[in-house]
Formats: structure tokens, sequence, C-alpha cells
């Protein structure tokens, strides 16, 4: 599935910082992140590999993506996939999608469907055997509309 | 919470991969691994760093545990805290644990709460804002023991 005309998608810049934050606003708090810490968290994310035994393909940790409307240059949705290399399953990948955000401006117009849908994709291409995700329960049936089925129960602790 | 009498904990090693294989066995497929293969995935697991503002405190991505009883240096139960940098919170930490086996020949003896405890406190330790993990309907009640709450739905997808 492609995007709409005017839209475009593309891993997560350092210029994105203000842009992004007011996307993820909508989920969470996102406080106080300066130019230079930001600068320094898309490096990280841009080097950090998982290791692999066909050295050919290389893997990234983190896959941060955001869609921009191509008119104003707006960001209108940004989520993550995070690849972990486990014993399971041969020494596995399993993909986890992180926050998932489309800015309030740009929502009911199907963009969240395809970023989920592109992140599937960066995961299967990896060779990921399951990729997963937590949500309300208000959202299960959006991601069964991405192909997605319940898998069971999150569970959190915070400090 | 400590131990009781009679096991230690410490990271996974090299070593491990025959009887780690066992005890995940209880979970799901493991497959074929080699030592070759998984010393390369420990070499891996040792060496990838989250990147941290503060230099002095080095954040393991990947934190295999395992629990071996002393008397016959067996691995009684394993599992993973994989530690996440997000941009929300403040580029928070974000702990996922992952892979929770425990030998079926060690079950009903408290192990499983003493690991998890384990890997919270490795989490928080490491500032994680949140810890969460993915279960059965079944295992809840036991994860509330350990001091986690409901948070919402698990969905997976696969190829």
């Amino acid at each position: 599935m492609s995007l709409p005309d005017g839209f475009y998608i593309r891993r997560m810049e350092e210029g994105d910082l203000e842009q992004v934050t007011e996307t993820l606003k909508v989920l969470t708090t996102v406080g106080t992140i300066t130019p230079e810490s930001f600068s320094k968290l898309i490096k990280y994310w841009n080097e950090a590999t998982v290791w692999n035994d066909n050295e050919d393909k290389k893997i990234m940790q983190y896959n941060p993506m955001v869609i921009v409307d191509k008119r104003t240059e707006t960001v209108a949705a940004t989520g993550n996939i995070i690849i972990e290399r486990k014993i399971i399953h041969e020494l596995g990948l399993c993909g986890h999608i992180e926050d998932i955000a489309v800015n309030s401006k740009y929502q009911g117009q199907g963009l969240g469907k395809l970023l989920i849908d592109q992140l599937v994709t960066i995961g299967f291409d990896y060779g990921c055997y399951k990729i997963i995700l937590d949500c309300d329960e208000k959202n299960v049936k959006f991601y069964e509309k991405c192909g997605f089925s319940n898998a069971g129960v999150e569970m959190q602790i915070r400090k």
C-alpha cells in the first residue's frame, strides 16, 4: 500500500525535533529536549545495529520514521520499530513497534495504517519472525485492520 | 529480596548454551543453535550499549540473566531485560522484560518472582521510567504479585 499523494515517508532526522515533539504530545509527556541532546539521540539511533550472521545485511536497532506533508514539510505522523535479537526461534529477530502518533491535524486520513504497514515491512524485510506492539483496548480494532491479532496482556511497573 | 540458599544469579555466558536452550523450551521453539553462533550472540549482547548523556554510567542494551543452582551448576531460570532509549519522557528509558523461563524441575520455589525482581532492579538502576512485559492472561496474577499492573493489550503479526 502506498502513501496518498502529497505525503512521503523517511527516517527521522535531527531537524525534526520540534515537529516530532509536537506530534508525540498526543501520546504522553515529552518534556524539554534540547537540539543538542536530540542530535545525540539521532546519532545513536543511526549507529546502533543488530548483530547479523549475514554480514552483508545491516539491521538497524532503531527505525524511527516520519510521514511528511510535502506541501508544508510538516511531520504528520511518527513511529518506530526496535529490533531485538533473541535466542528462541534459532536466534530469531523480534520487532517492537513503539510510540505511534498521528498529528491531530492529520487524523482520519489513513496515515496511521500506512505508517504501521511501513514499519511492518521494515521488520519483515530484516527477517523478524514476529512483530509486536502494545495498545489500549480501544485501538485493538485498528490494529486488527493492520493484520495484527491479540496475543496477550501488557503489564507495566513504574518507579 | 534475596535468592534462596543454594542459588546465585549472574549474566548469561557462552557456556550456558545447552542449559539455557533446555530451559527456554518451556516457552516456545528454540531450534538448533551452534556454539559458534551462540558465542557471537553473547559477544553482541555484551557489547551493545545504550547512549547515555552521563558517560560514566554504562547502560547495557541486553541484560540476559540466569539463576544457577550452586550444587549442580544447573541453570534453573532465565530472563532478559532490553533497554530502549525513547524521545518521550525527556529521552526516557523503557525496559522490556523478555523470555522469562523457569526450568520445570525448579518451578514452585519462587525463583520466577526473584528473577523478575532482579530484572526490575536492573531496569530501575539504569533509570527506566517504566518497565513493561507481555504475558498470557493466566500469568497476570503472578506479575501483579511482582508489582506490575495491567497496561494494555499485546498485538502481534507473524510472517
